[in-house]
């Protein structure tokens, strides 16, 4: 209960209760609701360059931070149905990665990259 | 730094400095790469109809479990490359939802969701 | 220049040339806000059962119909910036899809059609 | 029935009906399958700047043009079960811009450009 997955869960599953939404809330929407939120946070750099992406201005930046808690609040709360832990769920992936993209093979190619994304 | 997201966020800097992936990792292009995740995601529900999204094979579930930590793990790089703190941000948005979505109004209607959402 | 894409394609350039936007469209980012609009279409269905998706309500429909131009609009401005004929694009990829899902073997089937995909 | 869009509608139908995916083609479907195409045609663009995002090898090239006919169709097919003439919608839809986007308000401006959007 002290992991911030958790506590967040509780929350989203309070809030959620409270309005009845659990109706609204299958796996299959969910996802899609996320893939909105997504497409949201991306909107917010369609039209930056790489280079102004790094360099947000104050109202810029609270606009990301904001769809950057979209994305995530409709993760945990896809997770939590499916009780999937996310955190373990991230470790194993990333041993995934690890003997996927193997560091001395892929290293600084933009082309390898691609190639193994 | 006993945090989940801080000790994600460490390895993925590790991950991606071992592969000299810096150069490709502008907020633009990882708010890139976290909508193609998120579609990923979503690719698995989308023709199981909502009874069968909450009810998937193991063999789903795996594949589910495999794309939530993919959107998780560039959410976690995207947030540090800003300097967001995730879980304070998702605090901060909830109390925004809560205002803006009071639960006496919006309770159980369909509706009043999709109008407010 | 009879032709429905051709057309959009033209008044498209005259747009954005009108605006001096584009310095702004780089495929890259046409891509990008292609993906926000289809986003967006998909956000009219998303608390929607499939049984409502087929039963519009008018301001439903209306709300569609543009977020459909849209999609539309990006898509054909991307491919003119490529110099791809997207008719011919579709009548290829129809031949592929042919012959990569038989119609002997993958029909009917939500399982065939799931692993196909 | 000279018009592209009637072609190809007419061709998407009868590849469906041969295979009887009707059944998972609800508009609700139809347009999560649209956002997972324009993913996959995002997903070419981006780990490439803007400027390599103009000059596509040819194995890109054919990979992003498969990708703007899955769209396409899929657009075509959500279209045609809602009974939207898409040209149509997109000569009224260009209409609407012209009034939000004033050419001698917006023109050459990316702050402006990001407002208005």
């Amino acid at each position: 209960m002290s992991d911030p997955f958790h506590r967040l869960h509780t929350a989203m599953n309070q809030f959620a209760s409270a309005r009845d939404w659990d109706q609204f809330h299958s796996p299959k929407n969910l996802a899609m609701a996320l893939t909105v939120e997504a497409a949201e946070l991306q909107e917010c750099f369609q039209w930056l360059t790489e280079a102004q992406s790094t360099a947000l201005s104050p109202e810029q930046l609270t606009a990301v931070r904001d769809e950057i808690a979209d994305v995530q609040l409709y993760l945990i709360r896809l997770a939590g149905k499916l009780e999937i832990d996310i955190e373990q769920a991230c470790w194993d992936k990333m041993k995934k990665n690890d003997a996927k993209y193997p560091a001395e093979r892929v290293k600084g190619s933009a082309r390898k990259y691609t190639d193994y994304e």
